[in-house]
């Protein structure tokens, strides 16, 4: 009790941000651990004429990236964006909201591991079916916290709880990780799926093979023990759920079966030119698998990326599956 | 190589065992180890003035069950509708493919164990997310296959495996038929959610906290080894998909959600009068819950018994699972 309040920091104020800081903002205020000023640190951009950190400062809102949510007044921006690594003390704990990896020279890079490299600070992260609106909505959801020190993971857990945000916490912190890169996979399977009018069976098996070639992958790139409980928790099969039938790497995905054009066009049409998540994953997987020669046991992982870029036809994703090891 | 051949019988005619005589039927004229013939036996109906035995066995199509499918000519049915017992040789093995279960003293008996302990032999269960027009138009799928014995497991994939109908054997069968009657609890839930016009969010944790209610309730059902793995085959995360993303337990739920009518009376509306899976199993499970005072262990189990059968307002669903056990 005699120590002093723990001090909140947001890095970053996409509409994923903002949520997760009206719920931040509104915790601290009833949290006597937690100091209750909660800062927040932007890329700093122009919004009609005035600066996006001014704005939220003075109107509590981010118009930009979640517009019609007020964020608690608590809660304060400071224009900064330099690099933060060497200003972070050293008992500083981090949580990356993160969705995605990046390269790394054998393939593939988990965000948190960038960041802990770079700062120097212990880091979970959290993953969910979790869209920002809804979540920013106050719609009753659930989300999981992985962790390397479960204590840090139990605190973000009082910090970001709420009545309709609901946490569960593992100490499984890279496979929650990935469960959010790689379910932007099977996303785009499912999404050939539908492009292709198969049934209601064929999608769920689908995204079957999915689940179990995430889980497959996991224990290869992690090495080390990997429960499968872990991917039923939200991370897992739950955002995997939403990703498959609501999100963007599904519907581009539907659109590229049927349309004859290339996924960097679809991305320009559909998307304003940004990367989807989907395919540029597949290419990072593949490269991994390929070079320890098991792209046979992750057929559907495969098909993606040749569909996506070698020319593969999409119809030839199901006759793929027929011979799943899955099934041997 | 020696042994005579296995002679194979299908007990019931509707769409899926009609579905499954096809897939059957095709399969044995190429496996040597099963006789050619395969029988079916059905209860006897008259359908446009002639007997449906005559019909299938003349026209091979099963034109009220499964239209439109041919049916190998290898499939015959008798016409016997009284009961088996005491006509199956002892060393016959049985596979249920009944999704359902029915009252038993202890408030829930498996179809399985009632087959078992009336007619006497070794029985497996086949269950996955098989929608028996999109297996009859052989459109690819996956179903798990449930056993006590894992070599009569394994002759049943035999039987069973096409490429475009692909098993997985688990050694797990009580679980696997579990999850075929539990799954349609959820599907009232989800349908709930869908009447309320939640977000893809709140539908995603409906269904996976349902998910964890049916491993929990299964935890305690079958006393002994349930394997997390098994939920993650066919007939556990995939079933639950379709089943909450279509079907008409979810469909009727939804229904009900906007109407203030009662399950009966939307019965009766919506199915002609067929008793839906979901209320029905709901009613079973709370009742074996109650007895064994694990009520608040199970809220989404017991809110959808309690706003089916007691007057609890659709809308409390979800706040019963703002206190769900996984979040503690």
């Amino acid at each position: 009790m005699a120590a002093s309040p723990l001090k909140v920091c947001i890095v970053g104020s996409g509409n994923w941000g903002s949520a997760v800081a009206k719920i931040i903002g509104n915790n601290v205020k009833k949290l006597e651990k937690f100091a209750s000023v909660v800062k927040m640190w932007v890329f700093e951009e122009t919004v009609n004429g005035r600066k996006l950190t001014d704005i939220i400062n003075n109107d509590h809102e981010n118009v930009k990236y979640l517009p019609g949510h007020k964020l608690p007044e608590n809660v304060f921006i400071h224009g900064i964006c330099d690099e933060i690594s060497g200003k972070v003390p050293k008992g500083a704990l981090g949580i990356s909201l993160i969705k995605g990896i990046d390269e790394g020279p054998e393939g593939l890079k988990l965000i948190s591991d960038i960041i802990r490299e770079k700062v120097g600070i212990d880091i979970s992260v959290l993953m969910g079916a979790n869209a920002a609106n809804e979540v920013a909505a106050g719609k009753f959801c659930e989300t999981t916290i992985g962790c390397k020190v479960t204590e840090n993971g139990l605190l973000f857990k009082e910090l970001l709880q709420t009545p309709n945000f609901r946490i569960t916490v593992v100490d499984d912190a890279d496979t929650v990780e990935l469960c959010g890169a790689l379910k932007n996979i099977v996303a785009v399977g499912a999404g050939f799926c539908d492009g292709l009018r198969c049934g209601d069976n064929t999608k769920a098996a689908v995204i079957r093979l999915g689940l179990m070639e995430m889980i497959a992958f996991t224990r290869i790139f992690c090495k080390g023990q990997v429960s499968t409980a872990t991917f039923l928790e939200s991370c897992g099969v739950a955002d995997l759920i939403t990703t498959c039938y609501g999100g963007r790497n599904r519907k581009v995905a539907e659109a590229f079966a049927g349309a004859g054009r290339t996924i960097e066009e679809l991305e320009r049409e559909m998307l304003n030119g940004q990367k989807l998540q989907g395919p540029q994953t597949s290419t990072e997987v593949y490269r991994i698998l390929k070079q320890k020669e098991l792209l046979d046991k992750f057929p559907l992982f495969t098909a993606v990326y040749q569909i996506c870029y070698e020319g593969k036809p999409v119809q030839e994703m199901l006759s793929c599956l027929q011979s799943h090891p899955e099934h041997i």
